[in-house]
């Protein structure tokens, strides 16, 4: 059990359940974990703050390491605990590009759905604009789009870089889940909405699932549109 | 030699950058490599879009494998080309921690600075604000000290990880070199001053400089308030 472990993490926010899911595919359950609320400013808490100047959520330690990115977290979690649990890289060169490639695409991806979904929150009211906002949704649209034709030209059942399951899922599957939490058309989207269903089935998903998502079931229709 | 590589690039690219220093620590030189044009919209070609549907650079390739993300070639580098040239990811946990928590924070310091140097090209005439511009600088003002406070808490002549040349190096450079280049003040942050100073030296990074920055001398003065 990961009694070396802590984790401060807060409700909805794909980077803290990368870090929980990469935990769990680990198999390091057990680990001691604090709810922190956005909405009351406790992220930015001296609590957080004196382990995360970015104050900002997941924080997290291993001992007396400090991880607060979730791509970093992830990545050094996968690293000191390569023979246990999932294997989150994998070992021959052409699958291992593909996953790295993914991988790194995904905070794109992320940042795109962020100034759509969460527009009013980044842009002041006095600076907001429809243009802007229309821009956004159409780079968005094509995001998606990219994403959909990846997983178009892979075996029905892929995952975001092949037949395994990697740490392109990791960082990429919350990313998937907030676009539909945010009302992403399922019909012009199957195949992110086939993975979408193919990986929420996933044991260490369900296992975050049950502390967040399922106590906090309200999203936007803010992706309707696209 | 690097024959089966092929990396293709633009002037003034810190992702770039990356690609080629990464290339260049590992010993993969004598890659086959193109110089395209930002101005003439060459990243949009076919050549490169046939590749990266992104339509951004690098672009690299290695036989068959296609990574277009900088980080992502990076890490398959390293990990594909481990026991060759520097050693870019630490053994020890500790060592390791620290690697990947720096290592992804580059990408926030990477954005604060875009949005400060380039934010005319980021935002269209109509949309812009100077209390925007004015926020933006003030965020980038604060991730400096940020950068400047890590700096200052390590030995003299520590690297970003520590006192190892790593990953954390191979993407934060091109960024620490980006901010003087758009004219930061070496007297207010003379620890970034001395780091970049350190780095500059580094013959991975004069290789990839007399290709690039000493035939691309013109900088900008948007940092130099800050």
């Amino acid at each position: 059990m990961a009694k070396d472990m802590t984790l401060l993490w807060g409700f909805g926010s794909p980077p803290c359940w990368r870090t929980m899911i990469a935990l769990e595919e680990k198999n390091l359950q057990g680990y001691n974990q604090k709810l922190l609320s956005f909405e009351k400013g406790e992220h930015k808490s001296k609590e957080v703050m004196d382990i995360n100047p970015r104050g900002q959520l997941p924080t997290f330690k291993h001992g007396d390491k400090i991880l607060n990115d979730s791509y970093a977290a992830c990545m050094y979690l996968e690293s000191q605990f390569k023979s246990q649990g999932t294997q989150l890289i994998p070992e021959s060169a052409a699958e291992q590009a593909l996953m790295y490639q993914r991988m790194f695409e995904i905070p794109t991806f992320q940042e795109k759905l962020y100034y759509v979904a969460y527009y009013e929150y980044f842009v002041p009211e006095g600076e907001r604009h429809d243009s802007a906002l229309k821009r956004n949704k159409e780079a968005l649209t094509a995001e998606l789009q990219l994403w959909e034709n990846y997983l178009q030209k892979m075996e029905t059942g892929s995952y975001l870089a092949g037949k395994k399951f990697t740490m392109a899922d990791v960082v990429g599957f919350p990313v998937v889940a907030c676009a539909f939490r945010n009302g992403l058309s399922e019909e012009r989207y199957p195949k992110l909405t086939e993975y979408y269903n193919l990986v929420k089935e996933r044991p260490s998903v369900e296992a975050i699932w049950s502390k967040d998502w399922q106590k906090n079931p309200q999203g936007t229709d803010k992706l309707k549109d696209l």
